[in-house]
């Protein structure tokens, strides 16, 4: 079986956001398709092991902020590549909240949709939660940002516990230098660039410091 | 509720083939996602109304045909504004079959996944079937066709049967002239040019004959 046939599915990137009490959770994922028009409902796979699974469990209700290639490549490593159990993530971006109190991202973000959990599946690795759209919003007029764009302009990465990681993506194999370990960002620039930067350094990405950085 | 924010939700078109005890049946679809990586599964919704519906629910098997940007535009005719009832839609085009003998789309895709379905859950007007991928090809190296290439550049139209499916999507507003009454399909021309055509002129998209179309 040639599964990099696979890699020809096409989807768009999404921050999804959840409440943990008065806390906020969020993950990015790209796995939001609208499931029935009228009424306007939609899925969305999420791993099992990501805390906004268990805040989307408890509380029944989740926002999607729709990214557009205007994001920030620092979104990605926010949200794909921490946990909300450690930090809010949205308090390190421009963000909004849901008439229900849900946050959403504001920047870099074409719109953003409130969404009541109907049902859920557990499968393998991830759950899907099929949600009715009670709220929606237009924000900004730009194009929505394809997984495809992210790897192939942004040159982002995918979290291991993503819908669609897969280690032998050929984007990811190609590239080699000062690698983050954390994220798999490769510095853009050779052994004398590297060195040269102060030791205060963090990867863009996932904000890591300078020695999280391997050579690949 | 703007409900126009989820036109920026961004999608691939496929075609779904099935097996009807020795027939095939299929329908085009804009809903399939990667759900784990590891095995790797998926998911998709389908009208409950499609042919191809029933089909899956019965042989729990389907085939999923990844469309490129090559594919012609009475592919979606065929496969989107006729019924599997009715005709063998992959007899209209280049086609081939799966291991198991689920019929697949040869011309105008990047390859094709054999699919086993897990679980399915029924949602208002949709099913989506959750499906494990047993067996998967590579067929040409073209750019997969996205929703938005099909709305923007092939000024294709949507079923009503379809999870995205809105009346007033813009690009269906802002076309005038004679159009298919079937598909929508707008007729790239005038008065003088429509009268021209041989009475045996047919929709390019589904088919229909010349007097189907009507002027908006």
């Amino acid at each position: 079986m040639d599964s990099t046939a696979m890699f020809n599915l096409t989807s768009g990137l999404y921050i999804i956001g959840a409440k943990d009490g008065s806390k906020n959770a969020g993950c990015v994922v790209n796995t939001v398709v609208q499931a029935t028009a009228n009424p306007i409902t939609l899925s969305v796979w999420i791993n099992k092991n990501n805390h906004t699974n268990a805040c989307i469990k408890a509380g029944k209700a989740f926002s999607v902020s729709i990214l557009s290639e205007k994001a920030r490549e620092t979104l990605f490593g926010t949200f794909g590549f921490n946990s909300s159990r450690d930090m809010d993530k949205f308090a390190q971006c421009e963000h909004g909240f849901t008439p229900t109190g849900l946050p959403y991202v504001r920047e870099g973000a074409t719109g953003w949709l409130q969404c009541d959990v109907i049902d859920s599946v557990d499968n393998f690795t991830h759950t899907v939660f099929i949600a009715k759209v009670t709220e929606a919003e237009n924000l900004a007029k730009e194009t929505p940002m394809s997984y495809a764009y992210y790897h192939s302009v942004v040159k982002g990465k995918t979290p291991k516990s993503a819908s669609s990681y897969a280690a032998e993506r050929p984007e990811a194999e190609a590239e080699k230098g000062y690698v983050c370990s954390v994220c798999g960002y490769v510095f853009p620039g050779g052994k004398a660039e590297f060195d040269a930067l102060p030791a205060s350094y963090t990867c863009p990405i996932c904000a890591v410091p300078k020695s999280k950085f391997v050579i690949k």
